[in-house]
């Protein structure tokens, strides 16, 4: 492993990902997998200013052997100090930074109900956690590194060591780490790109989006007044700016979760709880899915769209040209931080209050009243294809054309 | 790695070190280089029965840069959670297993004045915690897996790779896990042979023990009133047998601490917080240490004995064979673990309650009338030799022999 590149993907990370602040936390969240790159950004972080780092490891293994033994019963106690745990990382301000490193089939055999159950226990207690991250009330972010068995899913036909290379070579090309460039640099260039598209958009104003493409999309998602289109970078509440993805190439904004009609067809697989649906199509009805079908993983589907009624709406809609660096790769990462900047993608679930003006000041009760999804869930899926066409339907009917043959236009 | 033998570790361990209890839950410590003995003992315990596996993953370079990085009153903050953490293991009842893989010099270079104090910090915040394991309201364990750094340490002649399969292979000869035996059975005989030399010494009931060798140990360690003498395996509060370490060889009881007088003479070096004390001696008046020195890490000794009043004072005495099966490996192993069970030991700070009769249901202020040593730390160092002689004391003034070139003799 090239031990210059790690560091300058630990710099991004700490610089632009979370951009910690002096004498500010750190909370980190990593696989046991991504130790060399974990160790890196502490390190980094502390040169840095933070005042501390925490590093919660966890193991995948570890938590499929709970799930397939533990009962439902136990899966759903939820200690008081895990909750206790949150609201320290609420209060202390600290910003929060998960390194990922999936394998994709992880949980494949497992009674997928019990993972469900143990997810909405979890995350009832700890919504207003997910409430402080969502509405950007601290910088947080999400970064990747490879695992032997990820490593050999992307690329089957390599020796797992240089599967694991090409996999991490491949990560930092995503986030724009090369041997000759300065990816903080580059990176302040390339928010600014996506900062163009949303202020174009955000100018328009347009009340819904129409998909159309050969796969068999043919949709209109209406967007709530005083939506923002976002991507990139976001602004804390406390006006510190971060990037919650690296890599990220989408603009994306709220939709009207109750105004949103026609068939959408997937053309990436969706993987859930580490389990893949594949080829699948869903059909809303005033905003809600009435209709769905897989080719692969219906019961999954099934249960995902059954997690709350949240689940059944759209919490959130992003563009992305079809000629994105990730795209051109041509890489499927079996991971929707990668995969999900290749395409344009929907999410079922919970929207966030930052596509929309004041919305991180809102109630839920305001929030929902805009038209706002709420749900303990968000789960993105992509749709977008080299033939896509979108258009903007402006308040007074008038279309304007966003992308077409996939691309952007505007 | 050799797999089945991983099995039959993890087997001993959960059977015969925290005797998993069905539905009971297990607390697992591990460093993040034991993972694949983790993953078998996660999977062994739920085989058991476990209710849940509990894992919290640690790296001790995270907590070294925290070490070095972090100002004190940070370092000196504990947070609310982790008090009910520990709390919550406690109250479930759960069994506490440790798996350490230590570097021997891993804080070097770190100031063990900002050690010393966030120890203490959060040591007087879970006190109640120390106290429970302690006095074995719940089955404990501690089992060692091998990292690079602490196998370069112990076989500095060998490849990175080599050294660590050698540590591998020398942990579990120290632990009587081999190809062809089972080594829960071997535990239950070699248990039995250490309540032999216990019963024995129980039955003598020594006013004090004295020692003496060409080392330059001259010592009387007075042994409290209604001591018992414990090695092997243990019974919980629950009457449930469990073994706190793995390996063992030691048989240890109580001092009297305030009824020590002479010097004892170190034959291992002393690793304490990741820094290592070499060639010391203790002389004590009237059980507390009022002269120390140290041809390596004087200034380390010192800050060990000033952590509070009981860190001058014993907290243990352990007798162990010359000739014990590890001290036979003649390996310096540079953990506590396995040297301490290659030579007889005593240990500077708090004292076990279960080694005084109805100890562990006596109040602190009882405890301490009764002579044990009370501190927030307890820090093993060994002094046996091949030329150790034990002489035990009656109350009757008679003069028992025990030990006689370094063996036992009763």
């Amino acid at each position: 492993m090239n031990k210059e590149l790690l560091r300058k993907y630990a710099e991004l990370i700490v610089k632009i990902g979370v951009n910690i602040q002096k004498d500010q936390e750190l909370y980190l969240n990593s696989p046991i997998e991504a130790a060399s790159l974990t160790r890196e950004v502490v390190k980094v972080a502390y040169e840095a200013g933070a005042k501390a780092v925490h590093v919660n490891y966890n193991d995948s293994e570890v938590t499929k052997a709970k799930y397939q033994w533990a009962n439902v019963e136990t899966l759903e106690y939820v200690p008081n100090w895990l909750v206790e745990y949150y609201h320290e990382i609420v209060n202390s301000g600290g910003a929060v930074l998960s390194i990922i490193s999936p394998d994709p089939l992880v949980f494949e055999g497992v009674d997928q109900i019990k993972i469900m159950k143990a997810s909405a226990a979890i995350n009832k207690k700890i919504q207003f956690y997910r409430e402080h991250t969502m509405a950007s009330k601290t910088q947080w972010s999400i970064a990747a590194y490879p695992n032997p068995v990820w490593a050999k899913k992307v690329f089957p036909n390599l020796t797992i060591e240089e599967a694991e290379s090409k996999l991490l070579e491949a990560i930092l090309k995503a986030s724009r780490v090369t041997e000759n460039n300065d990816p903080v640099t580059e990176w302040k260039n390339h928010m600014e790109k996506l900062d163009e598209h949303s202020k174009a958009l955000n100018d328009y104003a347009f009340k819904s989006l129409k998909f159309h493409n050969s796969k068999g999309t043919n949709l209109e998602v209406g967007l709530v007044e005083n939506h923002i289109w976002a991507g990139g970078k976001e602004l804390s509440s406390k006006n510190i700016w971060f990037a919650p993805n690296i890599p990220t190439e989408e603009v994306f904004t709220m939709p009207s979760c109750q105004n949103v009609n026609g068939t959408v067809v997937s053309t990436m697989p969706l993987n859930y709880n580490g389990q893949l649906i594949e080829d699948f199509s869903l059909t809303f009805v005033n905003g809600r899915v009435e209709k769905y079908q897989a080719q692969k993983g219906q019961e999954i589907l099934k249960s995902l769209l059954e997690m709350d009624e949240g689940s059944r709406h759209l919490g959130e809609v992003a563009l992305i040209s079809y000629d994105s660096p990730i795209s051109n790769m041509g890489i499927l990462f079996y991971n929707t931080l990668f995969d999900e900047n290749a395409s344009c993608h929907l999410a079922l679930g919970n929207a966030y209050p930052m596509n929309l003006v004041n919305g991180t000041t809102m109630t839920n009760e305001e929030l929902v009243k805009a038209g706002a999804n709420k749900s303990i869930q968000h789960v993105d899926f992509m749709f977008g294809s080299s033939d896509m066409e979108i258009d903007g339907i402006q308040k007074n009917g008038k279309v304007i054309p966003i992308f077409r043959k996939g691309n952007f236009v505007i």
